[in-house]
């Protein structure tokens, strides 16, 4: 039943991974009527966008696909000439790892900002963490605390009713602490994809796999995709 | 000749309108090495994106076409349904003209900052002012003030090399003083289109006719496209 309360709309950052899946099942809990937010941006990993539907219709929920085609690069995710690096080896030359699209996040944040004020919602929330692999500026809190004064100035809603909320209600959790959290709320894991690479199953090489692993090991759980 | 230092190069966002085209000289004036950046938003008024390639083309700039298809509406410019307000009228009632496009400054700004980083610009000009018809959230300079320190903590640029400035150097004037400015600069106004509709020629009607003709006059100027 869509509960037509502005103060209980919000929009669902959703890529199909877990950390998302989980924020999903946590903004449902808080008692909001979610509406997913899914882009294709040209990812390598495609995968990625049918698992995110996936979890949204599981949740019962509506869902909007955003394409964009970036006519540039500056990504190994976007750009198969570049190498997908190792993210503990560049945080270890104190480097941000080639899988950072440039300006990401500030671009997703915006469409999301854009669609809630379209359907009138009160909160964006993203599954974005800082903790573990990614060393994405786009990621931290400081990032998502310099973005809300945006909201507020720049859009009609923030004007007229009120800023819109940017929850991020993961920041400041590791992997194994969020797939215990998701496991408390009923997230079907085997519905979701971490893995870089573009294939059937999980590589088990790139970061994401490494640290979906290691994840699910620390939380005492088995991974359902293997 | 392409000039690879990243103190010179500039993103600028160009939208077919006589603002964007003062500013893109302007950015040229101070010494900058122009990429322009336009976008297919599913605005009404197709002829903008052209006016904008002949724009670039016409400064011999490269530009990038970014298409949006906006999965939700909420705008007058978007959605035929919705009758384009006179923007006199929303303001006198205190309200934001139903042109407003939900967050779609905030949009073109992250794309603008992901090409400042793909390609290693310092800076972002964009032709928004805060005076005249708009009463738009997103073309205030405190919107504008606001989005620096997201570029500052969000982005790999941000964070390793000092920000991208946003120029705003049109932020206080009004159109009669923009229009003189672009004719000191050579701009050619009769590459320009600013209106709402989606005619062959300009509609007479609509806000952004109204106001460029008022600035034309004001300018003691004759608008070439008329």
């Amino acid at each position: 039943m869509r509960n037509n309360n502005r103060a209980k709309r919000a929009i669902v950052l959703l890529s199909g991974g877990l950390d998302s899946a989980v924020t999903l099942a946590v903004a449902g809990k808080q008692g909001y009527d979610c509406y997913c937010l899914i882009f294709d941006y040209g990812q390598r990993h495609k995968r990625e966008i049918s698992s995110a539907k996936k979890i949204a219709v599981a949740a019962g929920c509506d869902y909007r696909l955003v394409k964009i085609q970036f006519p540039w690069k500056g990504s190994s995710l976007l750009d198969d000439r570049i190498k997908i690096t190792q993210s503990v080896a560049a945080r270890r030359s104190g480097d941000i790892p080639s899988t950072y699209v440039p300006a990401r996040n500030i671009i997703f944040l915006s469409f999301a900002i854009s669609y809630a004020e379209a359907i009138n919602a009160s909160a964006v929330f993203i599954g974005a963490h800082q903790e573990d692999y990614s060393g994405y500026p786009d990621c931290r809190s400081e990032f998502f605390r310099a973005f809300r004064p945006v909201v507020a100035a720049g859009t009609r809603t923030g004007v007229q009713k009120g800023n819109i909320r940017i929850v991020t209600p993961l920041i400041d959790k590791g992997k194994s602490r969020i797939i215990k959290l998701g496991q408390r709320l009923g997230v079907d894991f085997k519905l979701t994809w971490s893995c870089y690479g573009g294939g059937k199953r999980p590589c088990g090489k790139c970061d994401s796999c490494y640290y979906r692993a290691k994840g699910f090991k620390e939380a005492g759980l088995k991974d359902p995709l293997l």
